[in-house]
């Protein structure tokens, strides 16, 4: 398990480029929900998603030869573009593996921050698959971000950071994939104050923690239909979900059309870009499926949406 | 003239409610124009734009007898906003004066704060006899904003906020529609370190102020043609050119072209939704309007855009 000083140590090794983003309080949406509630705005980090400080500490925790081989990984587009920028800033080559589906904004845009794109057919274990050869023909170091505990100890940054903003935070709302994210956040918070809950946010298409957390054991779905781009890991990971199981109090779902909502309201309240995956905890608010409470924070993980696809859910 | 002393005693005022908003720092966008720049996120003030500054200001120093019976005041749309918000926060009964063009979703959000709303035709002058009939009619204070002084000390809290968190900056690019906001920013920044670059910038269609900076003396235009709906006065305020002539450095002008283009850049790069009067800076920086140079911080003044306009600019 991951810990709570070894997520302080992923903080206190943060490089300057990464964000302490704003924790914003919207008077506009505090009086739409009722509540005092803010938002932690990583859409504002840098690479548009808090990606960027799991990338990094992947990235610089590698052994010195390691860091000359290069390093590969596995993204449907965030974790792409965060990883291509920190191994640009950290001098090591990197690979990303991403699938023909993935949406050619962020292929472009991890291709422009000088990483090397592999691709690999539309089937999730088509990418890990895709990994090892890699590994095995070059000897780069995969890394399977699913179980890298670096992953845990990088996103988990955030924890700190927001109790240091917002020290009488009540409750978290935090998005959900493989899980890595609110491992870190729940992991940090709870520990240093068991008080605060956390809660994870999952479209209802893409619901494979949701129902883990619910049995009590770690259940794989087929396949995932979701706008939410960024949350359609079709199980969680292993080493998260202990930590989800240990430290998270809820998961909830949503609906595409709660979070294409929550993105319009976000846009006309906040004035913020929010990407389908980063409007969850909005959604989950508007929705009911959490009811809202003071000094409540949402997670706006990511920004990375791409014009056209903005344009048409504003348009709804 | 407003002192430094002035605006200085207007930021000692300043409510919990006014956003202390963040300076950001781009990595995409500074990459993109090659130099390290940063954006003052006033589109991220509480009401959406830079006014609520003044707009408190303006009120707070009424007399008790002038909060009792009332203000008014005339605005394009997002003076209106942040007028109603603040006489909401204040308890002051506050109407405003719109022109029937003005984009209905401002007059929306404007009665959602609690104003009165008093329509008048489509001529600029007109603004000002309905405020002049509203004033003799009701003996509330009609507020002139071209002239009031505590416009400028207002708005001028934004220079000392910007050498607080950049003190390093270098150039300063200023929207500008009667004057009232860089006359603030340039007369608190060059009061505090002379060194500072002021830049203005206004739209080629509706370019009064940039007339009477080249020729000396306040210019008048017939009407505006332009993209950027809150930077519409034909003229500058007398008060306000008095400021610019004495410390602003320089005025330029964009195309709404540049405008629209400058705002889908900050669309993809810093996931900020920022109206057309917002973008002028970049767009400024974008045409090679004005050079690029480290430490320049750009001042998003709103993000208070209709949802069929955004779409329209962002699909162009």
């Amino acid at each position: 398990m991951v810990t709570l000083e070894q997520i302080k140590s992923a903080q206190r090794n943060l490089p300057a480029e990464i964000v302490r983003t704003p924790l914003m309080f919207s008077a506009d949406l505090a009086e739409r929900f009722g509540t005092r509630l803010f938002l932690k705005a990583e859409n504002l980090q840098v690479t548009g998603s808090y990606k960027s400080r799991a990338a990094f500490t992947i990235l610089n925790n590698l052994t010195t030869e390691q860091k000359q081989k290069g390093a590969a990984l596995s993204s449907s587009g965030n974790f792409a573009g965060a990883f291509a920028f920190m191994g640009r800033l950290l001098g090591i080559p990197v690979s990303v593996v991403m699938m023909e589906k993935t949406a050619p904004f962020k292929i472009e845009k991890t291709r422009r921050y000088g990483a090397e794109v592999v691709m690999c057919e539309n089937r999730f274990a088509a990418r890990f698959e895709t990994l090892d050869r890699l590994e095995q023909e070059r000897g780069i170091t995969a890394i399977n971000h699913f179980e890298d505990p670096h992953v845990i100890a990088g996103h988990g940054t955030l924890g700190p950071e927001i109790l240091v903003q917002l020290p009488e935070v009540a409750t978290i709302l935090v998005p959900i994939s493989s899980g890595g994210l609110i491992a870190g956040v729940a992991t940090a918070v709870k520990e240093i104050n068991p008080r605060v809950e956390i809660i994870g946010v999952q479209p209802e298409g893409a619901n494979a923690t949701y129902l883990s957390f619910q049995s009590g054991e770690i259940q794989s779905i087929e396949d995932t239909e979701t706008i939410c781009d960024a949350l359609v890991a079709t199980q969680p990971g292993k080493l998260p979900f202990a930590h989800i199981q240990k430290y998270v109090d809820d998961v909830v779902t949503v609906t595409d059309e709660d979070v294409t909502s929550a993105m319009r309201l976000l846009f006309e309240t906040t004035k913020l870009v929010v990407e389908p995956s980063g409007a969850v905890g909005i959604a989950a608010l508007r929705s009911g499926a959490v009811s809202g409470s003071d000094n409540t924070v949402i997670l706006l993980s990511g920004g990375n949406v791409a014009r056209e696809t903005y344009v048409r859910i504003l348009s709804e």
